[in-house]
């Protein structure tokens, strides 16, 4: 199993690691904008990623906070890859990695103020892919938990007006609003980014907040690429690149 | 009355004329957004629009096709400016204004595949403005329809496979998609407008049809001004002007 990993870089100007292996969901831009996107403010005691597979997304927010970062994943070699992870970033203060089901996991924990997720993003049955393995097909379908699993699940760990962050594919942003109104988390922020302009958007970002007033707004565009398809400025930031613009 | 009149022209290049009230609902850049977003394909046959106050959005339309097109409007000083708008432009075989209420002239109407609505956007009660008339009431607050029974009327008169396409403030999207979906008009299509680059959106344009597949797409966000305040190249050819790019 060993020559199937890899150590990456998470970030530019930045030591942050991570171990990863080829046959297993690997961090992508999607990791890195749902990161920047959650509000992280002076309420935030418990943050919560549901689904963390090999905590890219803990490790990500550790350089933006201090506060408590729990794992949640249920996959076994996930998580054996998110520990180790932790370990060589020395993050083991700091965060915490739980293996188990989400719907579970959740019954046991102190309330959060802040929960992310990164979930499968097809259906099962969808876009099946017949090469994938059983780690990727768990990490990209849903076949462990769906999005009302999530949803409610977020709602029951979160505090009072604490958040909920999720990225996913903008043609599934109505049935992501509904389930969100129906466990009370009320959308409250909506960023649509796009492969580049005059493109339809690709990723969907929302976030809402549990028990909230409601009134949603829908933040300005985000281009991933330029034309000539490097990546944009906005994203080279949020990889850790200094800009000189 | 008469010396609250004004002649504008709609759109640059071209000879469309409206006459305008001071005191009355005035075009502006979202019934010209609206005007050029909605979907006209070879099967649309009749055209309806919602509200048609002056007439605007039907003369737009008959820029873009020859099709028959109805406006509804309930204020009569605004059907007598849109029929005499009509008039001066040469337009009475191809626009007809009803006066009435949707909710009931749409019980008498042949079968629509095209349906536009620039509504009334604030609910009874917000954002009062204690020194509008009644005509400004009326077309700017939910006093003699609101989005239910907009939404509801159009999803009777559509033909299946039709569509309906609405202007208004991205804070009632939730709202919309909702009532569409209920009334099995399924979102197509979303587009946002942004006052420039870096903002947040101001205006939202949705298009569903009725008895249609699931599945939503985010078109590219549109910009209506440049950095310096002046309309960009988009909104410019929206508005007929040639631009040389």
């Amino acid at each position: 199993m060993e020559n199937k990993e890899v150590v990456n870089y998470l970030l530019a100007h930045n030591d942050l690691k991570i171990i990863q292996r080829k046959d297993m969901f690997n961090f992508s831009l999607d990791t890195v904008l749902l990161s920047q996107f959650c509000t992280i403010n002076k309420d935030v005691r418990n943050i919560v990623d549901f689904g963390t597979n090999n905590a890219a997304i803990p490790l990500l927010l550790s350089k933006r906070t201090p506060k408590k970062i729990t794992g949640i994943e249920i996959q076994e070699e996930a998580v054996e890859l998110a520990k180790r992870n932790i370990q060589m970033n020395d993050l083991e203060e700091q965060i915490e990695i739980i293996h188990g089901d989400i719907k579970e996991v959740v019954k046991n924990l102190p309330k959060a103020q802040l929960i992310v997720c990164n979930p499968p993003f097809f259906k099962v049955g969808e876009d099946s892919n017949l090469n994938e393995n059983e780690y990727l097909t768990i990490a990209r379908h849903e076949v462990k938990i769906d999005l009302e699993g999530i949803i409610s699940s977020a709602a029951y760990l979160l505090d009072n007006k604490g958040r909920f962050a999720i990225v996913h594919r903008p043609d599934r942003m109505i049935d992501i609003l509904n389930l969100m109104q129906k466990y009370d988390i009320e959308p409250k922020r909506i960023r649509f980014v796009y492969p580049k302009m005059n493109r339809e958007s690709h990723v969907l970002l929302v976030e809402g907040m549990y028990k909230g007033k409601k009134g949603i707004k829908i933040e300005s565009p985000l281009y991933a690429h330029n034309d000539d398809g490097s990546y944009s400025n906005e994203v080279r930031k949020m990889f850790g690149e200094k800009i000189d613009e």
